[in-house]
């Protein structure tokens, strides 16, 4: 029979956390986490569930760029350990559960095994890893880039935040430059369960998502050059207007997700729009903007991507204004490891919990450990169309425990491989 | 033969006052104007204009919104004058011609005047007004509004800049709170010379316009709210993206420009889009805004904004947001004297100098004193395209010249009326 956990104890954990680095929105009365990666209340973060950590038994170390390891051993010595971990930095508008579920979920897991002495051949190996929202240092998934290897550590330790303030001045300061070496720590397979940050799950009515990978995702910082004018003394015809320019490419992008062309699951936003001056009566000289594509097909991301960029030629010719750009971010699709996909679903199914399988639409630390070590993700829905980073971000201790039930049936299977 | 001025000595005089709130443009190194209305530095410019006037041996007077006249005599005491005047406030990026001109035309006008002993039958007032380009205090044509009826002096009092310091204070703060009740005056006939601030006389390789009146303008301010949303996990069929519906109603006015529809000079600027949160990588939950409409022909103007009112209706329902907006300004079509037209006409003419009637783009003084008093404007063509509110403005030494001489006939044959 499956195991479960103290669900109560897991949803009060995550409020716990969530109470540090709480604040009130001016607008909506509504109580929000700014828990920007390295400030205090990240500082703070940590050493609460750092603490929980050492008293569920653990074994904790801080490696060199932050990250936070606790061990609890296996019966074999020498055999790789099963990761289970996720973050707990937060976007400067979040709610309670992005990130912490996957840790607090971890250590739940692990209360259980300790409360009913179960033991596993591997060792298990809960962790938070360092910036994964890369909203303070301009990177995310940062501590997991670079434990995995894929951004040297003094990259990432020179990266500076609006103020200028080094990463690895922030991690001396806090007290988490940790002296595990980057490199050694190879896991047998790695885990994670995270809120689901879309509506797919709870508009189909499941429980539980089983993750197949991660989408590829391409962004663009555009600066369009045109000639800002007055609004009333200039004919249509002298115009060069770069908010014109920006509207073409944002309609272009809505036509190309709806047209098929690029799969049905093509998805394209224009998050950002500055234009200058930004006056009623004058017509935008320039505007900055941010294009960001994702398509679950990496054929179909590079076709969308070519076709988008020959539309900024077109737009040019047809404006008047020149368009520079520069790719901001580029991560081609993940696939997760197809056996813990099934060891998941079959977990989820002797839970009775209803699941299926979807694909991420953002980033997480599992697709770092992917190139490392055997990976997979585990998603929980939300409520209010999954809304996140924002302070009505929710999802029910129901929609917790059975995440992290399914979760803690699959890291037994996986801790005894 | 014509009376003509020197064009030496007003240029001299225009780089003297555009030497007062200067400042040097940190990207371009070009040097600009900040003169904002009421501020040390327009009280300086004030200062400047006001002794220049005494010099040439007017009498100076200035009303209860600070608007500063000076007045020389006519040979008929009891005749009412004719006024020149315009304005010396600026935005805060501005050139050294824009209001100025007219002014220190007016000015030069004068000194011409004296010095050839030439005497009018009708008093000549050469006025300035105050905040005409309402940057600060958030309404145009301030000063000649209130001088000619249209804001009441209370009101206009109590207007305050983003600070919250009261029109009336600062009056009183740079010595410019007059003695001279609003009201009294009526001229016999109001004459502006101003740069056209557009590219048309340029364009057509003219030396001046005759300002056959100003265009409609209509504003609007909207508050699109959709529904902020992660751009990874958010399918596009659960989008309420306020940034697209801010693009569709930017492309529908520059499609409605393009098709004739509302006559051939409709004219439509989506001039400030801001989004929130402006983030790469989210949906835009809130825009806001403006629309900036203009036509010379008031019936066309009272149905490009029922249509573009329609259309935003349209978007409410294709997007699934809401569209909340207000008009922020409205004035009709203003009409200039055909008489004082003609004048202009002649004098141009009778100068060898190149003209064509123009309509005005942009709000100017005029068209409050054309409430009271017949009256006309003049423009002078630009560099640059017309380039106005920018450093860069500029209309050379011949091109002043050849405004005011032609201001000179006119206003001395109003003068003799």
């Amino acid at each position: 029979m499956a195991q479960t956990i103290d669900s109560k104890r897991l949803y009060g954990a995550l409020q716990e956390l969530g109470d540090i680095g709480s604040y009130t929105d001016a607008t909506t009365g509504l109580v929000g986490v700014n828990r920007l990666a390295l400030t205090d209340s990240d500082r703070d973060g940590r050493r609460l569930v750092t603490g929980w950590f050492k008293e569920a038994g653990l074994s904790v170390s801080i490696d060199a760029i932050g990250n936070v390891y606790a061990r609890r051993d296996g019966t074999d010595a020498d055999a790789a350990p099963v990761m289970m971990g996720s973050h707990i930095d937060s976007v400067p508008t979040a709610g309670k559960f992005d990130g912490c579920l996957g840790v607090l979920g971890a250590l739940e897991a692990v209360r259980t095994l300790n409360e009913k002495n179960i033991t596993t051949k591997r060792p298990i190996v809960i962790a938070f890893f360092t910036d994964e929202e890369g909203c303070r240092f301009g990177t995310d998934m940062l501590g997991s880039a670079v434990a995995t290897g894929r951004i040297p550590l003094d990259e990432a330790y020179a990266k500076c935040d609006r103020d200028g303030i080094s990463v690895k001045s922030e991690l001396e300061r806090i007290g988490f430059l940790g002296e595990e070496p980057i490199g050694p720590l190879k896991p047998h397979a790695y885990l994670e369960c995270h809120i689901e940050q879309g509506p797919l799950l709870k508009s189909k009515d499941l429980d539980l998502g089983v993750v197949t990978g991660v989408q590829a995702i391409c962004w663009h910082e555009l600066l369009i050059k045109g000639r800002s004018a007055h609004a009333g003394t200039t004919p249509m015809s002298f115009r060069k207007d770069a908010g014109v320019a920006s509207a073409k490419i944002n309609l272009r992008m809505r036509e190309m997700t709806a047209s098929g062309d690029y799969g049905p699951d093509m998805r394209a936003t224009m998050g950002a729009i500055r234009p200058t001056p930004d006056m009623i009566n004058v017509v935008p000289g320039t505007v900055t903007c941010t294009v960001d594509l994702r398509n679950p097909d990496d054929d179909a991301m590079k076709r969308q991507e070519e076709d988008l960029i020959a539309f900024y030629k077109e737009v040019e010719k047809e404006e008047g204004v020149s368009i520079e750009w520069k790719r901001a971010a580029q991560t081609p699709r993940i696939r997760f490891n197809e056996s813990i996909q099934e060891t998941i679903s079959r977990s989820a199914d002797d839970l009775g919990i209803k699941h299926e399988r979807i694909l991420s639409g953002a980033g997480h630390d599992a697709q770092e450990w992917s190139h490392l070590c055997k990976s997979a993700m585990i998603f929980v829905p939300g409520e209010y169309d999954g809304i996140s980073h924002n302070p009505r971000e929710l999802s029910t201790e129901k929609q917790c425990a059975d995440g992290i039930n399914t979760a803690l049936t699959t890291l037994i299977a996986l801790a005894n491989e």
